[in-house]
């Protein structure tokens, strides 16, 4: 354990573990995290065998291990997915309903309810939740995980791709078109969506299939609950989107774009490399590699603070020439 | 009926009534509800047997008795709970997937193709939809309600909460750190989802199970569809969260918060008790007990209008200091 | 298929084609469709049988009939009713949980594990995807599609209605008064849910049932993903709700109004015929017919775009006082 997170500790080396949990929960065979003083309490009376430990944040009880690391997010993020590489149970439910045409590897676990459709692939190690839906023809790399009430169609997947409660993957786009008496006619969704592998879509998250082209989620992209991806979205690698994020149609995230909660993002807009938006922004023109953004409409995040400030002087300053006369 | 309410009423106590109706479906044994002039014309052609009035709408037609009372939707709300404990059929749908470890009272409703875990407890008088999926080890009180679709896992209810139609509770939340080369490591989500008794979850709302912590919604609070609720999060009694709104990890809503309609709140926000925020508001800071806020970033309602009102007359005079020199 | 959208070729009229598909997956049998010049390497390459073309948009490869018309992408709707009248297998899958008092014509699709309730009528030609549930008492006329995990109770709906995957239509909307100590009681929530011919809701919105009166949304009305639609709402023929749209409780909407991506109107807000609303604005005031709305609190788009420019010079001329004195 302590190699695989680079650790210095000062506690036996043959002590066994077998898993991680929170202070309160932790045993004598489980490891913890503690990442602030808030957690004093906590971490003085945890019965944990080991805490990983922030700096900074006091001494565990005797006989429970401080494992002490530069980066103990990350070293607590490393210990737990070496304990769980996934409670992996590779039972298939007699209920699922895998049509005879699908592949699925060996021991991919299949619950209750759940709908394979023809065609379809499943990498080893996947796992499939109660009433989930792979529609016909979908890939699903190895290791990927479908939590209860997710639907999949249209869609071609990486490894280690998570879809979470609800999700909806590659259900037809919003596209009509005006006939000449005004009322619309559907045009065809024929595109796909394409998901890199380690891809992560929340629950009751949205991603739309493309209309002509495909909808591509580039490698490692997570994306929070409730979330909707229009079609023809294009994202490169690491991007990150916080709940009830909203692209609409055919946007480009460059790679490891980051948008806070709620922002929204016009249709053929292309966000560049590293940008940043921040919660509740709306992006209606190009934003350059690198930028902070912030407002709707969004500027460049000190531009924005300057509105913001600059309004808030001009309102002040009416009061008080209102209240000087009165 | 009448002492429950504290009614007085013109019709002779023997009446007997079966439910409550709108004024158009009602029949001579239903209660209905008239609380608008915009009902008048539906007033004077039902055929309800009494009709709960709100003070100025009018007179029911001959036969119908007018129940007259300080609070009418309070009054009607009350009596539709008499006669509505809500529809109890405590019967097992044969298709339901329930683990023989798990504990149902004798009188739980299971609709068909419900899922019930391992270890899951269930109490009297609750129902489980269509679908509805209750993870292992889920503890419900008594009168529970999950509504087709609804999903639950990792989580310790009261009595009378109610998931609608679609809503997640208790998957894992949005948590994870950059590794040396930037990946992505999911952050174990370890804590549990606590929801107070009367807590209601609208359809497709999402809450995320704690990440050390616990994720806890305190008796009474009451959330609207689509809403996203973050790891970590904590109210008090009685919060109201309309539609959409989004919550952000580890927010704070102490007692009677009341958030309108796509509400943001950033991170590690604390809104003290009885703080009312203004529909698509974004909280950034901090909100004392009591505040009413508007804007985002959010403002106090006040400052909020000066600001709206003092950019409108500036705007307004830019442009007509351009058309008088044109 | 020519004659159907009035359009002239240069290929022989004998060919047949069996579908319509996109430049890189078509085949000689198929129809495809380019529209714009982004596309050119596809359409150089593809193998389609014919392509509906938008001007200025190159030449089709030899073989591959070019199809010319005013409007491409109505045409190319229009090609792809004609081969889709959706692929329909009017099978019943023997999971299917059909109540014995629901009616439903022969030639309806049902899906596997899908819950249809007593007294439920389903039109010909209409599809119910996996797992959705269709309530008791629910109407559904010709032609319409359920997505897998949709869920309509309480409703009405007329022909070509279209659900997409988890969507939410006719459950409880949000309401509730408190009682003397400030609890919360929940008010009964009467009406049902109207939906005229060919309304779409998009995957994972959600339409309440109405409180007193009932919810109605208006024929070809068109709802995209993760939309709220609150109690009491009324809409017009045609009107456009993009990805996130919020309505509060008894808005109405007229003819034809579009609403963008993530846009909020306040309640008993009324909409005026064809008005238009910027994505993410708030409605907070009636909004006359035609205007053109941005912002929030909305505008007239024009008081609204003076409003950025004119925060937009004051805080640069702040900003330049300021680096004057320094």
């Amino acid at each position: 354990v302590l190699a695989a997170v680079s650790a210095t500790s000062d506690g036996p080396p043959e002590r066994r573990f077998i898993g991680v949990a929170a202070l309160g929960a932790a045993g004598p065979e489980d490891i913890s995290f503690c990442n602030s003083e808030r957690h004093a309490a906590a971490l003085a009376a945890t019965r944990a065998g080991a805490v990983v430990m922030a700096p900074g944040v006091g001494e565990p009880p005797p006989g429970c291990i401080a494992i002490r690391v530069r980066n103990p997010s990350l070293a607590f993020a490393r210990i737990a997915e070496l304990f769980h590489p996934r409670p992996h149970q590779p039972a298939r439910h007699p209920t699922a309903v895998i049509d005879p045409r699908a592949q699925l590897a060996p021991d991919v676990a299949v619950g209750p309810y759940a709908v394979v459709g023809a065609g379809a692939e499943i990498g080893p190690g996947s796992s499939i939740g109660a009433h989930a839906v792979v529609g016909p023809g979908v890939v699903l790399g190895a290791r990927c995980v479908l939590h209860p009430h997710a639907c999949i169609t249209n869609a071609i997947c990486g490894d280690d791709v998570v879809l979470h409660a609800g999700a909806r993957v590659g259900q037809e786009g919003f596209g009509f078109v005006p006939d000449e008496r005004g009322d619309y006619v559907t045009m065809p969704q024929l595109g796909r969506v394409l998901l890199g592998s380690g891809v992560h879509v929340g629950a009751n998250a949205c991603v739309d299939r493309g209309a002509l082209d495909d909808t591509v989620l580039g490698p490692g992209t997570r994306i929070d609950n409730l979330v909707q991806v229009g079609h023809n979205t294009v994202t490169g690698v690491g991007c990150i989107m916080a709940g009830q994020v909203g692209l609409s149609g055919s946007v480009t995230l460059e790679d490891r774009v980051t948008l806070g909660g709620q922002v929204g993002v016009a249709d053929h807009i292309r966000v560049g490399r590293g940008a940043r938006v921040a919660a509740q922004s709306g992006i209606m023109v190009d934003v350059p590699p690198g930028a902070e953004m912030l407002g709707s409409p969004a500027q460049p995040i000190k531009a924005a603070m300057r509105g913001i400030a600059t309004l808030r002087r001009l309102a002040d300053a009416g009061r008080k020439t209102r209240q000087d006369k009165s």
